[in-house]
């Protein structure tokens, strides 16, 4: 079978292996669709050398179907649509046994810390698996991983029905977490330094902000009714868009950061203080939020389509990687069944 | 009657002045004990001259005795013996109207934005009086504010009985909120530099950790079980302090960064996103807040006597400052009756 892995050194490379039958406990899920994000750009910069032993077949937003059932697996039939919650911890750190098993002490995160989904067959453990309903087509279900990334950072933000938020950065997850949060009720405003993204946001029916053309401080001030925003998203990871996020937030309110930052950023703790806000991290997902992502594509309600700028060859994976960096592109999908 | 002023330019003086009669809705307090804190410091070093009119009657942690009420106050009578919680709120801006006064947008606080309590009679708002018992000395009812802060500061982090909680900075507010937090459950830890503090600390039996001579990370790890600490006090207004705290909570943790820090501070996201932590921002205190401090006092819980330094006279306040400067102090009461 063909695969498509991160070899060192910026490269990457399609290269055959020898599929293997799933061990008890796993399903191998024959890979459709699989979406390429920031993360993977960070593992294919050498960011995460460290972490990753190579060649590292990448990959962690898959849809697909259930191709063999490893023993002692039940609830799994052949050609059963799913996704694939790329999660795996032992159950045993103080944080599993605290019920926070998706960002256990010592969480195995598939497609990064073992190999992932660009490959024709892939064996996962079963309970990583989420079902997806008829009728969602496998394209679209590539995107349940991120939008499950918005569904937790939307929760984790409690934000309510009638809140005020501020999404910073307009790619994919900010507009994710711009139509989630909309969604839960939410009234959305998307800070956006580029002017194409800004235009594809507004076409989404959000109101957007250029803060180099606005004082954004200012603009929520008057949005708000001098109260400020209920829950603030900082999904830029720009030092100044972090720093700047504090003056946003209303007294008592919420700020999630969602974009990593690799280096410790300055942060307004005096506006933390005065206003008694609270600052969020937020980290991949339950599986509750893959359900919810999977009844939100299932809806409609996600832009699927605009979100997908196109869809490309297994052999099209190192250049798609190109089109990203050169920010050509909101979200790549590699056809994992397609050796054109 | 006689004042202490903050005049500027670092100088403190006293000054004769004319009592008013407590207009409508206010009540005039007859000032016994007022304790000097830390704003106090920073006003006297000019660090808050844009905000205060000079020369100001500073002073803000008062305790005393009914000694007027205004046309329109009712159920107050000469004599009753008092605190003061000295906030005074619009009503009307969005903080207002959301329930949390004590952090009105608009907040006057009373002994920096207005008179304070280091004069003979004192006019306050009568909702600002909080009643104390039969029985609870007024030295130490001169103790109840501060003690606020920390009843909020724990009540903010959502600290539960069985917690783990890491102080940083073994200052009095530290104190207090290592005492508070064990009252409420929790095992507790100070962190701090000064081997005379940690000595005092320790007397009162708590654990103390030098952070220049162990690993903190290695130490909080091991108290936890490898867990890491279910809320982390940020006290000490140190910019290594706060970026150490991220790495001494647990999964899901709280730090409540309780000191003022006047520049923003490089924060560590990646372990705020790891994680998945906390920061909570704590100002000042609610009147349920000075309720339970009252109680904490009158159940002796408060070690009242150890963190009293000494009691000097109003002509003392000056000195007492020194005192406070040098690290020679945990806390300093000023007689207000005393003249000498
Ligand atoms: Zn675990
Ligand atoms: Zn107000």
């Amino acid at each position: 079978m063909l695969t498509a892995r991160y070899l060192g050194d910026r490269a990457v490379d399609t290269a055959e292996a020898q599929p293997e039958p799933p061990p008890a406990g796993q399903v191998q899920v024959r890979v459709a669709y699989n979406g390429l994000c920031g993360t993977d750009l960070h593992i294919l910069h050498g960011a995460m050398d460290g972490r990753v032993t190579r060649p590292l077949i990448f990959g962690h937003e898959a849809s697909g179907e259930v191709a063999a059932v490893g023993d002692g697996v039940t609830g799994w039939a052949v050609g059963d649509p799913v996704v694939v919650m790329p999660l795996d911890w032992d159950g045993t750190c103080p944080a599993c046994l605290a019920g926070h098993q998706h960002i256990c002490q010592n969480l195995t995160f598939i497609g990064i810390d073992s190999p992932g989904a660009l490959q024709e067959v892939w064996n996962v453990p079963a309970r990583t698996l989420v079902r997806l309903p008829a009728g969602l087509r496998l394209d679209h279900a590539a995107l349940v991983e991120p939008v499950a990334v918005a569904v937790h950072d939307v929760r984790r933000s409690e934000l309510a029905p009638g809140d005020k938020a501020v999404v910073i950065g307009g790619g994919p997850i900010g507009v994710l977490i711009a139509t989630v949060a909309r969604d839960a009720g939410a009234d959305v405003v998307v800070i956006e330094l580029d002017a194409a993204r800004r235009a594809q946001i507004a076409d989404l029916g959000f109101a957007t902000l250029d803060p180099t053309a606005a004082d954004q401080v200012a603009w929520v001030e008057e949005w708000t009714g001098g109260a400020g925003a209920d829950v603030v998203f900082e999904v830029s990871g720009a030092a100044p868009a972090v720093l700047g996020a504090t003056g946003l937030a209303k007294v008592r309110g919420t700020i999630v950061v969602v974009a990593i930052h690799p280096t410790p950023r300055p942060i307004d703790l005096q506006r933390m203080f005065w206003r008694e806000l609270r600052l969020l991290g937020a980290r991949v997902y339950e599986a509750t939020d893959f359900e919810a992502a999977v009844d939100l594509l299932a809806r409609g309600v996600i832009p699927a389509d605009l979100l997908i700028t196109k869809i490309v060859p297994l052999s099209g994976t190192g250049a798609a990687f190109a089109d990203l960096e050169a920010g050509r592109a909101m979200k790549i999908l590699v056809d994992v069944r397609d050796h054109s």
